[in-house]
């Protein structure tokens, strides 16, 4: 029998290492270093005074970044987890929702609700494009029995941003409750839970506030809170039921299931730098830096499937000019450069690459690294363009503006 | 506006700092620093094969421990999440299922199981008192078309252990399904997956397994998994379905959620150091441990409703003496030694304090410590211990055995 200190020299398993990457996918992205840092504090148990403090500071900033006086909090889980807590909370069987899709991440809360039993009303649109808000407008006024309107604030797979605060008015004016998805738009862009009336927010760690994943911030309204607790049957999930979550993180801190310390400590960590930064210029950061990533792209005449006026900072979606192998370039990247840029998803499946520019990735530094990796990866796919072409009209975008960001 | 280094002398905001804690509750219990440094490596995308890696490495380390040679992976969530996992994924609405219950957590899984719509059958019996599957035989002549068994192995309200395998082969010779939670004892004493036959473990990180709370490791059999596939619904919870979750760490890596990448990177690290110490020696070193607590507690004349055979060494329930101040005592420790135990819940609330000897916190220094502080402790609250008396008997113990094993 071998003793357990773990440092004798026979042991069977080194410890872990992961490959150096610059994470430029559609999340996660890298977290900050002082992210990590707090993550590996020590664990204190999740019911004791101490760690309280560190709930309520949480909430407290939470409601910052959300922009709410209202009620935020963090569900256990992925940002999925998060979708599925409002889903499940908000609607009973037999309710009617009315889902806005456009986009892969739209489709998975269309699967969500039918598992739900609700009766699901899906108003898709064209990938690519901002939704239209008549859209829903008309569906309302064929579904006036609607509970529920569902949408996403910057939808991932397309890489577009709606028009959410017209969105939940209409819902609103109809008698709907009305929930978002923030998981890419939360600290890269401006959300206003408040401003824009919003019912429910979900979003994930893991992008513009540079965290790991596995932690899904959101805020919830009184009203929703409140429809919640009055709800006839209760919600099929223990674990996501918003209003057990909404009791451990309130006053009462009363026992639920164990709350993850650690991930915890590194969402504070997360917030607290988000707001050091200040969160306008935090936004101002993402806009500016993925400026240059476009100015960069069109100098190499790369084109976008998406509207201009519909696109977002934190992904740029870039269509493949013919002839440029997806899965190649893609491996080439990884392989070569060490970058990691997303595939398309649904529609897009082949046709474009996703390249995430999200808090801790959102920085000058891997705008060059990729583009002069796509000018020395893209002639061996038959494509042409000039070398430093994208790389210096990146530089030169940036340098029209006042002062450096980061 | 100022820039966005956080480094700026005018920040809101100064780093994230935890209290020094002797963490001696029922969970968690303190992590292992290797584990702690392995959560702050850089995030890696979840889709890509350097991080596949990691996940085929932890599902072979998640056999071994588990000791099975079918399915083991692990659900983006705390322990609740596990059990909610295998309830949503194996039970349709209107599935009949029993739950022996004897403490706290099985109470949990009658509430889970009645908002599924299951028809429960609840089989109570003492908390205290190891579980007798007698029960089981009868109750399941009584139901024959029973589609699950559900019960604890470590019950950690009660601090008893369970006799699963007899509980297992009464469920399959009547043709249900077998589920149990592992969360206390998993690496902390045997588990016997295969051995035990049983359809679906799950467990936490947090405990035995000296990692962080949020992740729970869960095993099932591929009877359990044809099952879940051959279900006539869909599982309300998309985000628990088990089938999704096992198509995204088999071979294929399936798109599910976002996994909680750091998360995994600790859970690894924790596996590595489980099996670097080796099993057996690990479950000894549990049962060690706690027989010196146990001989301290006994030398100051302290009790515990538990019968002695049915006692898990993970856990120790404690009843407090006639006089004892149940939350004053617990305040005293943690305020005064930095102490954390936990408190009585259910039928024990206000009688009894729960001591974890889990994983990193099942040391022998965090024995003394406690004794030292319940023997400085007692006097105030009327009950006389003499001092040094469980501090010593406790070195006794120890050092009656062959060799120091931390």
């Amino acid at each position: 029998m071998t003793p357990g200190n773990s440092n004798d020299s026979n042991r069977r398993f080194k410890p872990l290492t992961v490959p150096r990457r610059t994470v430029m996918g559609p999340g996660p992205s890298s977290a900050n270093p002082a992210v990590l840092r707090a993550m590996s504090l020590p664990v204190i148990g999740y019911l004791h005074p101490a760690y309280f403090d560190v709930l309520d500071e949480v909430e407290t900033m939470l409601k910052e970044v959300f922009k709410t006086e209202q009620r935020a909090f963090a569900v256990a889980g992925a940002g999925s987890a998060g979708m599925e807590a409002g889903l499940q909370s908000i609607l009973e069987r037999g309710d009617k929702v009315i889902i806005c899709s456009y986009g892969y991440f739209c489709e998975r809360q269309v699967l969500m609700c039918e598992r739900l039993g609700a009766e699901v009303v899906e108003l898709r649109s064209e990938w690519g494009k901002a939704f239209d808000p008549q859209q829903l407008s008309d569906a309302l006024r064929q579904h006036p029995d609607t509970k529920l309107v569902v949408s996403i604030h910057a939808e991932t797979s397309a890489g577009t941003l709606h028009p959410i605060k017209e969105m939940s008015d209409i819902a609103h004016a109809a008698g709907a409750l009305f929930m978002t998805d923030t998981v890419t738009s939360l600290a890269g862009c401006e959300v206003d839970f408040d401003g824009w009336d919003l019912d429910f927010a979900y979003s994930g760690s893991q992008k513009c506030l540079a965290a790991p994943p596995g932690i899904s911030p959101v805020a919830i309204s009184e009203r929703a809170l409140d429809h919640i607790r009055a709800r006839e049957t209760l919600p099929s999930s223990w674990y996501l039921d918003l209003s057990l979550i909404a009791d451990y993180w309130g006053p009462e801190h009363k026992h639920h299931h164990t709350n993850p310390v650690n991930m915890v400590y590194g969402l504070r960590e997360a917030l607290a730098l988000t707001l050091n930064e200040g969160l306008e210029t935090r936004w101002l950061r993402h806009e500016r830096v993925a400026a240059a990533l476009r100015a960069g792209l069109d100098a190499l005449g790369l084109e976008s499937p998406v509207e201009e006026s519909a696109r977002l900072n934190q992904l740029t979606v870039v269509s493949l000019p013919k002839g440029v192998d997806d899965v190649k370039l893609r491996g080439q990247l990884f392989d070569m450069y060490g970058i990691e840029v997303g595939r398309g998803l649904g529609q897009f499946a082949g046709k474009v690459i996703r390249i995430g520019l999200m808090g801790e990735s959102c920085v000058p530094a891997n705008v060059f690294n990729l583009l002069n990796a796509l000018e020395r990866l893209l002639p061996e796919h038959g494509y042409e363009t000039g070398k430093g072409v994208g790389t210096g009209a990146a530089a030169a975008k940036l340098a029209s503006e006042p002062a450096p960001l980061y």
